[in-house]
């Protein structure tokens, strides 16, 4: 089992990163040339295999293993009437997915992935945010073990999900107290929100920033005074991924806004990470301006529990088979460009 | 066999279109709300669901059989140095086709889709469409046929996809032809042509369009005047699986400027078609921006053979099994929204 003793190893962890394997990334990039195809045709489809390659450190990468990891927590925030649906759910939803009933398991179930789900004390919710920090250091710290561990060694890439009533008002301060901006930047209708609902919300966000405004310039602090059980530990699985050479696929505004410490903290943290879709919340579309990332999909989804990181999935599926499988112009006898 | 006699005998058919069944698609919808997730919060793939509902006329729609169809033909104007590879990798290609090897089988292989190669006379270039109708009235009508019958009665969906070195010419003189517009605007790199490639390209469509001029106000005769065999059959295609009721998904540039003519002709006529994918190519957006499509992927793609268009199958398929798949809030215990 992970411990981080404290802020400062995790610290550490964070700082000292395994890099990209680039040759692995270049024997990939030499071999799609190769393929029956006019060079760069299949456009992202070519970079992901890269990416892979350049992460996983294999030049003919992997797609054995497929992990969806989704992340429970409870949030005292929701008891603010920040959300459309009682705290309740995130209880009723794990036993959803445990029961087969949910997007997620009949998405993950299209990729062939394997979908485990990790309740982070989902019967003791966070403080509010708007009032002192969400975890103690502790609380934080065992959360973001806990995903750092819950990365299985079989995996060949990971998809971040997660579930918690109020989580899209823990993403907004997380965002905003990382970027900067106002809490109305950051802050949309989350499952659905009405118009008081989304005031209530972007009020929280906005005392949220006010409270632990001297903390805001440690990426650390804003991960525990602002995040959720759920967050940090999708922090943590990011930081394990990397640690262990798996790539990761990012859902929507939560998982986003859950490894976005990282990125400040390191400027090449999140290059293991691609974004599987941007979600219909706007602020998810400027976090990923603000972290530089490209998403896979754009479908207007907005459900979590990594359901737009496994249906990205099936487009690194698909472009495997094609690095896999296609011939070459030689073998083929096709003629290449004039 | 399907016969025009006539291109008056097409353009009746083209004009005279079953609808949609709307009440399928209302059931869709009205189930999709009662499924463990919030309200719309599955974004498109809610939508797509109802779309293959209206057009398959089932409130449960299926997905038991999807039809990859490439049509293949030889182009006239290849011989003007418009395409960056030589006219014989169009029969070359499609003996890849027939050998597996290339990215449309393994494609079509990762959605578990039937691929369905029809070359038309590639041994018989159309003719040089900067100096005479691509194809005769009999030539066109024969390959719409073509098209026309190729959509298999057991196919519950239809990816279009071709393959026709110089076809990217092709689709920019459909596109400027029916919706106006200098070549420059319609022109691009296709395969990947260099500057002088893209000048003689863009240089060809400029001529046609003017060779042409006093027929553009009909979309059949653009069809003909303007596009090859694959892109006639390919109108055809889209036609007879509308008169089947079986919704047809679009690749890239040139398949979608293939059935442009249809939306021309009758406002309604692509109804049952969606945009797999965006191409790379920046005439394909600025078309697909005419016909009020939205595309379901972009991904950089432009290699043609159905690619995008079977790339997308994984979408619709994933968002079935969440239709069909996931629980309901009464039998799940779920709590709806407060």
């Amino acid at each position: 089992m992970t411990e981080f003793a404290s802020l400062e190893a995790l610290r550490d962890a964070c700082l000292n990163l395994p890099d990209g394997d680039q040759a692995a990334a270049e024997a990939v990039r030499m071999r799609h040339d190769t393929l029956t195809k006019p060079p760069g045709s299949l456009g992202r489809l070519e970079d992901l295999i890269a990416w892979l390659a350049c992460w996983q450190h294999l030049p003919r990468p992997r797609l054995d293993g497929v992990e969806v990891l989704v992340f429970a927590g409870s949030h005292g925030v929701a008891a603010r009437g920040v959300s459309a649906f009682p705290a309740e759910v995130t209880a009723q939803m794990v036993s959803n997915f445990t029961a087969g009933g949910a997007a997620i398991n009949q998405l993950a179930r299209a990729v062939d992935a394997e979908l485990c789900v990790v309740p982070l004390q989902i019967d003791r919710p966070t403080a509010d945010f708007t009032q002192a920090p969400a975890m103690t250091e502790e609380e934080f710290l065992t959360a973001v073990a806990a995903g750092y561990d819950a990365v299985k060694d079989h995996a060949d890439i990971v998809c971040l999900g997660e579930m918690g009533i109020a989580n899209t008002t823990a993403a907004a301060a997380l965002a905003a107290g990382l970027y900067g901006g106002d809490a109305t930047d950051w802050t949309g209708r989350g499952t659905g929100v009405d118009d008081a609902g989304l005031a209530r919300k972007t009020r929280a966000v906005a005392e949220a920033l006010a409270f632990h405004r001297e903390h805001l310039d440690d990426p650390l602090q804003v991960a525990m005074r602002l995040g959720g059980r759920e967050t940090a530990a999708m922090l943590g699985a990011a930081l394990g991924a990397r640690h262990r050479y798996k790539p990761i696929l990012l859902d929507g505004y939560v998982s986003t806004a859950a490894v976005a410490p990282l990125a400040k903290l390191h400027p090449r943290a999140t290059d293991h990470l691609e974004s599987g879709h941007v979600s219909a919340e706007p602020g998810h579309r400027r976090l990923l301006e603000h972290m530089g990332m490209r998403p896979l999909l754009d479908l207007g989804m907005r459900l979590g529990e990594g359901s737009g990181a496994a249906l990205s999935v099936s487009i690194i599926r698909a472009a495997l088979a094609c690095f896999d499988g296609m011939a070459t112009f030689d073998h083929a006898g096709v003629s290449g460009k004039e």
